[in-house]
């Protein structure tokens, strides 16, 4: 099914072009056996690298694109429908370059450019094994010694933990609460960083999360971002986005569920019709595509308030929200339309429905999200 | 709660602001008592054309604004937020001025500087007792007889049928099925038109529907639009606007509903706090905000389609669907926010729930949607 | 559609056949008129009265049959079928002879026969204007002078507020919190007892609730029942019962509407079909059909562990939740089915969808069950 | 958490007892380790042989132990709550033995006992690769020669195909359509029969199911059950029964997903409270266990009709319908309980998810559920 999408810019029109050209030809041919084999793509993350994806949103001068988020999302809803984790690892690396690149000094800016080209991949190093989704109490401890900050804690659920070449990593400075949090970046080859093994997750198997124990390992001083005590400030305006790269993937992966549900539909002949022409059936996908166009429309319209500066924060907890919500039941209902050949491996919706889950807790569970907007609310916003 | 909207022009934000302006001053304060009355608001519609909001989306040399559908639809969620009864008759009128704008002659398009300017209200009598949601079966007839039509039949569940000033009549001048359909504009005062008692409604009592008998009713021929056989044409061109125009009126009374549940939940203390602090509630609520956010972008971006001259039929019926799915819900859930005193007509919310049902089964019953969605999908647009 | 019922004896079953004639041959085809004039047919509470309706589970030697709850419920599901205001009036007249006779003195006793004969009608006075569902917080006064108790206050919600014959008033005699507080039978004829005018509800207008003003109402002190501080006690353990008559109301509502609008679309033609065989419309039906079935079934099981002496008040809050979220999604959707025509009082589904949402709010809003619920659960039991 | 269960005797009772007792010595401990290695547990399954609870509704005389099917499901409730491929196993397995108690002759049920003992495992052979929902077109081709009767063809979806020691063949012994269908019992020695590799699918590792090639296969005569042209009817006569065990599947599951949710969110701590005590949380755990009572209760009436000689079909359907489509839910939702920790093969949360989707497809897939109950809907029963 082809999506009629209205685009600010002929530019936006090249950029989804290439981006779906490199996704049929990059990503859909390799999804199923990386996802078999729980290898990660790197080399995939490079090509959409040199291709100039990974930085769609940073200015020029950094070696972005300079994008919108408008369009930035529909580029990653583009590659989520194609292979969850490549959009997912696409989303979490534009995170990782965010401090640099919105707080970072001249110096540490001279990163970017590796970053954003596909060199250097980033691992964000927020949530921790105890912590959950209360970020402000996290804690890992830096504590300053000399030229450097000696870190130590342990960091859970990260995304590239075991193929980053850097780690954005949100530590204690300070004393307790958000004010005494600080971000540092550290290099891989930094002694004391242990990835630990991979988790044994439900699927994104070909982009594992790890724990990683930091043991006394030593970041220099002028890896620190943004200054002492600004870490929460970064990690909470980086948050937002975050969501809305997770609900354009949600939009993609639902999408893709869809088409594959709907092309086999129109295959499959049952009591002497094509099954998508019974009304049960047919009904049911309707309802996912209304679904799907709703959560499409919702992100959109966030990632425009975004663009045009206003506050999007609660509209991006919605997006978020609904759109994953979403997700999780048209990749239910795909493997339904399938019957018993949905359960199985040989048609990729039962991995889609295995992928859909993360999207409900990752960059804050949709409780925490519904928490967001309860709270607006309540405030009368 | 202040909805953040990012506007074309700012003549769109001109308007919008007048929309409200006049919906608080002119609407809000009149809805309860007319609705409890049973009594049409003739003057408030003269009043909201005059002040150049009935014609909004049709060219200026007509009388219109020349305005985006994305504008005219924000438009009519404002009026909806205050009166649904009002918005429903901005937005059946506005579809019963589409035929002579879009395929009238200029001898009948000179009626349209009244029609916009609020001093004749139309009526679109296309269904039948009978008919239900098969519209190119339908039976009212109408036959040449010098220079005039002469018609019989019977019209049912048409809005204004005893306050228009005006019908646009769908009806059969040659054989059966969609190509024997025509359309008449006859006017009130045509001998042979008799609107019947109201229906007794669960809702909207203030701008009730009524069958017309058609008793050979002489409707002269130069009344005839756009030709004998083009009435089909006609019905099916103004149905994916009008699908809009109700998606519009969801989106409104539903923010209607959350607005008045939310100010109440802040007000209302229980166990010694408000009852928003409660998450059972609070959560509740922003899934009601996540849904009306969801179902505006989905009925803007339609908009948008149309506005670009793309195709928008499917997006239309997703967003008719999907907005008054929701709004059904949202409406009953803030009946249930006010316990008890939701129940009650001393709040609104009681009404708005009665008014919810209707925008399910107007302008196609959601089943219909749902059918057009399925084909489209079976035919794998 | 008949309901194949499986009774714990054959006075069961003659029971049921029994409440089905007295359902057909008083209730239905007094239903529209009454509610259309909102009249009360307390003609028709003292037929089932002298039908022996009124007192099933009640012991024999006070004038009751001594039936299980399982049959009460059943018996009450019949009713509301046909009429949900009598059902409900039954479900709440039973309601308000439980205090006496499962906390009454022998002479306060004497009463009963005639309670549950229909000749006495009650009314249980426990709701206030401001308590909504904090009962312990209750502010009626009754203060002790001479050989009675004088009343002061104002009673919320109370069905049969202005024809009821006997009020059961719980009101505090001593200090804040539950154990404060104590029941009082008080006669109709008390001087300084004012009920109030009647709420304008959105449905159940044959039966209409009211406030109720105590004003110095003198209530004689041998009418004290069970003992000062009972009070919070008798209406706890009163609650869990009632909680199962509106669970039983609801199954019943929502019978009534699938099988109007099943009747509707095995007749109404659409398309060349009866609309009942479009899966979309069926499979509808079905599931509508599925969720009745089980919260029957569901409610059943609670009154089986209640007629076993179990532990049942969880299980009678799951039944009232589940019941009437379903009669509210049922009868909604009921509606649906017959499309303009359900809109119209002609046909009685708009009627039951407005009286289903009372079901939601009664007898503790859903909100307290599922309070209730998790509350139990998160104690481990 | 303990379900209070009203039975029909002690023999119940103990039978109950027996079950959990069993379930938590030999099927709790080992499930997560024989789902992790994809190993069937063929000697659990003998054991629950030798303790009686393979052959619980059939009789005695035949090794059963005649009990209700009231009471045979709340045992393989228990069971699916410990380890649900081992209850999917004993369902099927009992549904295997049904041809020969209910059909059979006496030489053919001199096999009985072993089956019911444990000893011999049985395969039920419907499905076909490209017969779907539609048993009455399979294709599978049985032709007499002598003495047996050589069989031919494909099945697909049998679970225990790899492991089975008998196979019930439903196949084509004669023209098109149901009356054409014979079942044939056949030994796992039989040259001609080969079981293929085992599908790959989301859940139920450790009883995979596979397609069997019918390669010749040359089964006596005298394994013909019921007669030629019987097969339909034996089929279509134990479908009812297999929907019930799949919903009592389903209700089992679901309880383990809740407790395991409930007993995490009692510990979890979170912002300073046990996150059960948040409502939003609670409030979802609360809906959980009310669709879960719902849907036992639902199974349970069902099979009280069936235990009662009523007709149960439809109520069959319903209950198959609902507690797997509930079941689905719960668990989807018992992981989001857990956040991150459930999206890990650490908690056996995820496992409940993929295991639960296999459930809304087997013994005719919720669709047909839906189909059988709409068409009883149109016939008017």
């Amino acid at each position: 099914m082809t999506v009629d999408r209205i685009l600010p810019t002929d530019e936006a029109h090249d950029l989804l072009d290439l981006a779906t050209e490199l996704a049929d030809r990059e990503l859909a041919p390799k999804a199923a056996g990386f996802e078999e084999r729980g290898e990660f793509p790197r080399e995939v993350l490079r090509t959409l690298g040199r291709a100039g994806l990974l930085g769609l949103p940073y200015p020029e001068e950094h070696g972005g694109a300079a994008q919108p988020y408008e369009v930035y999302l529909q580029v990653l809803e583009i590659l989520a429908s194609r292979w969850l984790a490549v959009a997912e690892a696409v989303s979490v690396h534009t995170l990782s370059c965010y401090p640099v690149a919105q707080f970072g000094t001249d110096e540490q800016r001279k990163l970017l450019p590796d970053m954003i080209g596909g060199e250097l991949l980033g691992a964000y190093c927020l949530s921790e094994p105890q912590g959950g989704s209360d970020a402000a109490a996290l804690t890992t401890k830096a504590v300053r010694d000399g030229d450097a900050y000696v870190v130590s804690g342990t960091k859970a659920w990260i995304t590239h933990a075991r193929v980053a070449d850097f780690y954005n990593i949100f530590c204690r400075t300070g004393g307790p609460g958000p004010k005494g949090i600080s971000c540092l970046l550290a290099d891989r080859a930094t002694p004391g960083i242990h990835p630990q093994a991979a988790e044994r997750t439900m699927g994104l198997h070909s982009s594992p999360v790890a724990q990683i124990a930091f043991d006394d390992a030593r970041v220099p001083a002028d890896r620190l971002i943004g200054g002492e005590g600004m870490g929460f400030t970064i990690a909470m305006s980086a948050l937002d986005s975050g969501r809305l790269g997770i609900a354009a993937c949600a939009v993609g992966l639902a999408q893709a569920a869809l088409d594959y549900a709907v092309g086999y539909a129109r295959e499959r002949q049952q009591f002497g019709s094509a099954i998508i022409d019974f009304q049960g059936l047919g009904f049911s996908l309707a309802d996912a595509a209304t679904q799907i166009s709703a959560a499409r429309a919702l992100t959109l319209a966030a990632a425009r308030l975004r663009d045009a500066g206003r506050p999007y924060s609660i509209e991006a907890a919605k997006a978020k929200l609904f759109a994953t919500d979403m997700a999780m039941r048209v990749t239910t209902d795909a493997v339904q339309v399938l019957g018993g050949a949905g359960y199985v491996a040989d048609h990729p919706v039962e991995r889609y429905m295995r992928e859909a889950k993360v999207l409900q807790i990752v960059e804050g569970t949709n409780q925490i999200q519904r928490l967001v907007i309860s709270r607006a609310l309540a405030k009368g916003h």
